[in-house]
Parts: C-alpha cells; structure tokens; sequence
C-alpha cells in the first residue's frame, strides 16, 4: 500500500479546493456530505464513466490524459444539449498500486480540462476495487437546450470536426503498431481527446445536436428515430473537410477503411448537428423520411461499443 | 452473455422512464446526451459508489436491496445538507454473468426507494467490468443550506435514530452466523437501510448536520472540526434510545462491543444534528474546545471504513 485515503484525499483537495474557492457559483465545496452550488433556471445532467482495460490502458495513456478524457466525454455531453458545463463530481477507484503522483496527475487532468470549460470539480466519493473507475457526473446549466429531436425536414447535417482520429489512435494501440511520427494526432485524440469550449458553444442556434460518443453512424440513426426523419450524409462533402486527407493516408497505413474510423468510430466527441448556417463540416441534408443514407458508402462502417 | 446492451437499457429504461413522464421538473428525461431539470436557485450535488465485494456482496443482498441501499447513501447526503433529493444519475458496470431479472430488481430498487422521496433517476452509463459497480450522483434542492460548520456552543447534538444496526447485521454476516430472527432488524438495516423522508426533512432547523455513513465518532469529529467546538457525547443518553436495549442484547450475541457499533458503525445514514429542540435522541452538548468527549466510554472505537 503505497498511500493512506487520507494522504490521496489531501492530495486531490489540495487540487480541486483552491478551484471551488475561486469560484463564486460554488457556495459549498468539496469537504461536507455534498456541494452547495448556484444554478441556472434549467440544469443539464450527465454521467459518464471510464473503467480500466475496457475504456483505458495505463500502459496507454498518462494518468493526466485519462482524467483529461473522462472529463471531456462529461463536457461533450452538456454541450451537446445546447447548455454550459458548471459542475462536476467524480467517483473515483484506485487498486492501491498506483504512486501518489500517478493520482495527483489524473486529478490534475480532470481540473485542467474543466477550467477550460468554465467548470469546476465540487465533489467525488473513493473507494477500492480491482481496476480504476472513474464514474463523473456533469451538471450543466441552460436557458435553451437542444435535443436529438428537434431535426426539421431541409435542415443541413453538420460535424464541429472530422471524427475517427481517436478511432485510428485505438486501431494503433491495439495492433501494437511501431511508434511513427504519422500516428501522433491520431493518439493524442484517443488518449486525450481535443475539445474547444468555443466550438462546443457554437452550435447553439441548432435544431437537433448530439455528441459522437458512439459512433456518427449510430448517432445519425439517433436523431433520425428522435425526430422522425431520414438523414443523407454525403460521403463526398466529409472527403474535402480538413484533415480527410491526412486521415486517409493513416487509415491506409494502419490497414483500416477510413470509413469505418469517420462513421463508425467513436470517443472523438465531436459534435453532429442538424439546422441552417451552423459551422463546422456541411455533411448533408435532413429529408422527409426515417433512414441515415450515406451516399457512395461502400459497405456499413463497423460501430465501436464498450458493452459487448 | 445472457442479454445484449439494448436489452439491459431497455429493461432499465422501462422502470425509469414512466417516472420521468410523471414528474413536471424533468424537462428532458432518459436518453439524450443529458437529463434536462428544473431546478430551485441552489442545487446540492453529491455522489457516492457501491461496489461488490466491497460495499455489498450479491450472496448477502438482493439486487433490489443492493439498488435501495447505494440510494439511500446518496439521498442521506442531500437531506444531510438540509436539502430536498430531486434527480439521480446512475452510472452502472455489469460483469455480463447477471440475469436481467436481477438487473430489472436492482433499478427497481433505485426507483423505488427514490420515489419515497419524490427523487427519480434521469440518466445514466451502463459498461462492462468484472465487478459490478454502482456510481450514484444525486441533486438536490435548497434553499437554505446546512452545512457541517454552523455549531454553536450551547447547542444540543442529536441523532435522527440510534445507528449500530448495519454494522451489527456486517458482523452477522462477516462471522457467518446460523440464522436467527433475532438477526432480522441488524440484517435489514445492512442489507437495505431504512430511510424515512418525513425524519429526514424534520432537521431543517439544525445549526450542523451530518450524515453518518462512516461512524457517529467520526462525523462527531468531522462537525467538532468544521465548527471550531467541541462535541461531548453522553452514553448514557444514548442507553435510553429507543431499540439501545435490543442492540446491547444482540451485541453480546452475537461477540461485539455495542459501543464499537454505536459509534464505530456506519451506513445507516442517520442524522447527526447540531442545535435546540430538534426530534430525534438527545445525545450531549457543544462546548467551547476542540475535541469529541465521549462520556463513560471505556474504549475508542473501531470505525468502519472501506478504503483501507
């Protein structure tokens, strides 16, 4: 046993409490049976959790880029409602064999990347297992908010960014690939996947908004079945995005179709919106109907899904 | 694998959904990116995990119990801020060797003991893991707040009700005692902690309120620190309660120290308060000081934690 809870709690406070101090919507802090916190009229809520050897490998990824990842799926989620992410708690299992630094990093990953965002850790709950979990809860705040539903027949289908770089980081981890300057984006963006507040927040006049934690594929069909009508995305708009090419050239080193990483890659966590003049990549277009056409696919992409 | 993803989601969401119908503050229910909620001007947010083996074996409890008793931990931390549970989240991992009918009576369990106190789950994440885990955030509403630091000295410390019955009915189980109806209160209150909401919500004048979900000596020292005062504790208030007797008795059955479970015990998430004529049971005093004195007491006692 290499630390005490004590010893990991101090540590861990010692870097979300100077956070919650700082922050005037925090009433109450980490430290009593729960947080006091100022909300906006409508609040968003949100769990996700990532569990080790199903979501992430230590010999992987730094403890800083999987606090880092976990809190950017919590993130993702509130902005694909529409709404701005306030606050987190995290529940947290350690095994006992991990360094005191190892902890502190991942704490700090988590804290990063909710700063950035504007949010804040108020609270989290240590336990001992087998494996690390970390199992986060997002509160979000919303004078709007946007579903999968709201999708209107003529509307434009549109990505925040290219997905399956995170997809093609999985594919070269698991196939042990030999370490290559050319696999650098697709790893940072499965080991700590980039997200921009300014981006996330720029879909907020859409129709229908979702993150691609699953897959774009399995998403589209989502909003298809919430709003009752068929989606076209346009394989040939996706080719001339940014990055399409670099994206390609990997898949074909790696031994992957690209198609498979863009449509049925997930955990890049960008977002796919429907509506009119939003940013983004243009992709297609909602029509009358309950189907996700994707023209000139040559065969489905393959969904990637943790329970199965 | 005895069911799929979608079976489990949709089994989980048959018990969940109809509730988040039914409830006017849920403005967005299960199967978005995120929960949309009314809330009051303060939220509290608090989380607490139960995982097998750890916090609860499936050989000891039911599902539904297991479901109960990890709602219970976290709708106490909400009425121990004298607050009012209103939404949980429910992140949940599945070893796959589960039946769904196991699965459907843990999330009835949630249900049900959230509806006692008009709180209903919008969300959750569902993972595979060897070990079944169960990650609960809950949201409460407040509009006062009491937290652990507002006793004053002259105040009165109360209990809710007496605790020592869940960690009498661990030590049943722990020793592998023959069965006994003798055992039926400390049983029930491990497997499955009885929370009375109208108890509960009966402590919103305190001064300092806690939780005790570690041990009434350890929360004592927890208020005692918080509010800069001393706690005394008189034993003998304690041996007039209500069921003090019957605890004793079982105690010296079953080879413990009725005072290890009185005071060392915990999860059965009573209440301790802080300030004048509260209900409850009466238990001692603030004093100006620093420390916790526990009258008559001959031993201190053994506290009850998991991460050790």
């Amino acid at each position: 046993m290499k630390f005490n809870e004590e010893q990991v709690i101090s540590e861990i406070s010692s870097i979300f409490s100077p956070l919650n101090q700082k922050n005037p919507r925090v009433i109450v802090g980490i430290g009593d049976d729960a947080a006091v916190v100022s909300t906006d009229q409508h609040s968003v809520i949100t769990t996700d959790m990532a569990i080790e050897d199903v979501h992430f490998k230590r010999e992987w990824s730094s403890a800083y880029e999987i606090g880092s990842k976990i809190t950017v799926a919590n993130l993702a989620d509130v902005y694909a409602m529409g709404a701005d992410p306030r606050y987190l708690v995290v529940a947290l299992t350690l095994t006992g064999t991990e360094d005191l630094d190892w902890i502190k990093a991942l704490a700090q990953g988590i804290a990063d990347t909710a700063a950035k965002s504007d949010a804040v850790v108020v609270g989290g709950d240590l336990s001992r297992a087998d494996k690390i979990m970390i199992s986060m809860t997002a509160v979000g705040a919303s004078r709007l908010h946007i579903t999968r539903s709201g999708a209107r027949v003529g509307d434009s289908i549109y990505l925040s960014t290219l997905p399956g770089w995170s997809r093609a980081g999985l594919e070269i981890l698991t196939k042990n690939l030999p370490e290559s300057p050319a696999y650098a984006r697709a790893l940072s963006q499965f080991k700590s996947p980039h997200l921009d507040p300014t981006v996330m927040r720029s879909f907020k006049s859409a129709h229908a908004l979702c993150d691609v934690s699953d897959s774009l594929f399995v998403q589209a069909k989502q909003i298809s079945k919430a709003s009752s009508v068929g989606l076209e995305i346009d394989t040939k708009k996706i080719e001339k995005s940014e990055g399409f090419a670099d994206l390609a050239a990997l898949a074909q080193t790696i031994g992957c179709d690209v198609w498979d990483l863009v449509l049925g890659g997930g955990e890049d966590h960008v977002l796919l919106a429907t509506g009119v003049n939003l940013p983004g990549i243009s992709i297609g277009r909602v029509f009358e109907g309950s189907t996700v056409k994707v023209l000139e696919m040559k065969k489905a992409p393959e969904s990637w899904r943790h329970f199965n």
